[in-house]
């Protein structure tokens, strides 16, 4: 094991993707669909072919997981998103597969990890990242340490409170960030003004959250209003990481992270109007700069990090 | 300076506590009013008498103070509760005129510090602090480091949003924790429900939570219903906590949290009910086990912990 390289991982409910990364250099890229709905065997079985072309030039393995994982005992405790995923150690048995050190986390925090080493939130101390997309996932540095918690749930942004009456959420309970950022509330919010006012979305078949952002950036009125609550909401939950973190820097990822202004000045307007003494504090609210090579990144210097640790 | 012993002090909006310290080990306590309404200069005259006594047997200065503190600077940028305190370098004050290293920082932060390494939090890497009383103050212990965040600002639970729609808080911001379970919310309620039905509470011209507390352990209806629902509203935030911190223990401080189940129960059913995952989560909501002494304690420690890094 000469090499300097890592294997760094990102498995997502939908794709998987691979690489070879030495710092922040990303090489031979792969990606394979996750198969998530097709149980726990057949997604290990594309996890695995998506490492096999790599691992013989890299000296570790690191990956970012949807789901609850624990580090410490490299298991993946629960995936909502991986049918069939639980307490699995995924560490071990590809730690037998392919003779390397491997070390697991949540995507979301690997994401974090990434933007924070190499991207947007280089150099803080204190960093709250979350992603937004079929689900809103979250993840926080504080004083310069990756956060855990006890469970290894910690930054679940999606599931906190900001109407303690209001809708249900997909877990089942009410008035989480989720229930209103996440992309099929997004173009719930859009159908049913569509029902009421003229739109260019009513030409789509299928709506997607990237399709009402492009609408509104043309000035669609439908749209633009879809964004602006939708931007409100995140904004609301946005002034309670303020209150309990105090980061320098809230990074947002995930695809509608890219909608710019249209998104970006309702958040900015609802967190700073509902934080108390936002005179006193300095922070700023930003889009995740990396895209898709954060999880990857993030993952391998996870890798990187805790192969000095004790192995499994 | 042969002396191992630090003092430790507490300034809060009414009193101020200070102590020798050594360890766990508290000695020579002196009390004094703080006379906050008498502005800068008279607050700060008290502060000196309480600790004139005690400097010349320490061989440090640690110090809590309600708001806003810049530990690195040793400022007291703020405090809502100390007229005329802005921008005040306290450390470098006091250093003036005892000749001994200070450090200061915010009374929950030493609160917290007190009873993680002393109390009840003890052994813990993720803990949840927060104090109930006039306000509602927080503080955070992530992967086994107090978390200050990027202004001093951190761990403000008081001010995090439970119902964005909700009534207006003391910083003039919608649905805060603080809107329902500071003092005088608790004491507002019991008032509106008196007016409909009977109480024992109506014999008391002036009413506190703790008599209300009293009223509800003794059976009063009126008092019962105040304390479910105080707990259900502190719970909702709670469950928030749990979600972003992911914490082994929550621990609450403050007068009310010695009022047992009739504040636990309806706190741990509204929390456990209303965070995502909760079959997945260990975690346990405590009062606290200190007492006053936490905040004495805290502020020693964090002197004798801050003295070894560059002085002010």
């Amino acid at each position: 094991m000469k090499s300097d390289a890592i294997v760094g991982v990102d498995v997502g409910g939908t794709n998987i993707a691979a690489a070879l990364v030495r710092g922040r250099r990303i090489s031979r890229r792969i990606a394979a669909d996750t198969f998530a709905q097709g149980g726990f065997e057949r997604s290990l079985r594309q996890i695995k072919s998506a490492i096999a072309p790599l691992h013989r030039d890299a000296r570790s393995i690191g990956i970012g997981v949807a789901g609850i994982i624990d580090s410490h005992r490299g298991v993946v405790r629960y995936s909502p998103n991986l049918r069939g995923w639980s307490d699995v150690p995924l560490a071990k048995i590809l730690r037998a597969e392919f003779d390397r050190p491997v070390r697991i986390l949540n995507d979301t925090n690997a994401i974090c990890l990434g933007e924070w080493k190499f991207g947007v939130a280089r150099g803080h101390d204190n960093v709250f990242l979350f992603s937004i997309g079929t689900g809103v996932g979250g993840a926080a540095i504080c004083e310069g340490k990756l956060l855990f918690g006890a469970n290894g749930f910690a930054g679940e942004f999606g599931h906190t409170v900001i109407d303690h009456q209001g809708p249900k959420c997909v877990c089942g309970l009410r008035g989480h960030v989720e229930r209103y950022a996440g992309a099929k509330f997004i173009v719930a919010r859009a159908r049913s003004k569509m029902a009421r006012q003229k739109s260019v979305l009513a030409e789509y078949e299928v709506l997607t959250p990237e399709i009402i952002a492009r609408a509104a950036r043309r000035g669609d009125r439908v749209a633009r209003e879809v964004f602006a609550e939708t931007g409100y909401y995140i904004g609301t939950g946005v002034s309670n990481l303020l209150a309990l973190f105090d980061p320098e820097i809230v990074v947002i990822a995930g695809g509608i992270a890219r909608a710019g202004s249209i998104l970006f000045t309702p958040i900015r307007k609802a967190a700073r109007s509902m934080v108390m003494g936002a005179e006193h504090r300095r922070f700023k609210i930003v889009p995740a700069s990396l895209g898709d090579d954060a999880g990857i990144l993030g993952a391998a210097l996870f890798s990187k990090l805790a192969v000095s640790e004790p192995e499994l």
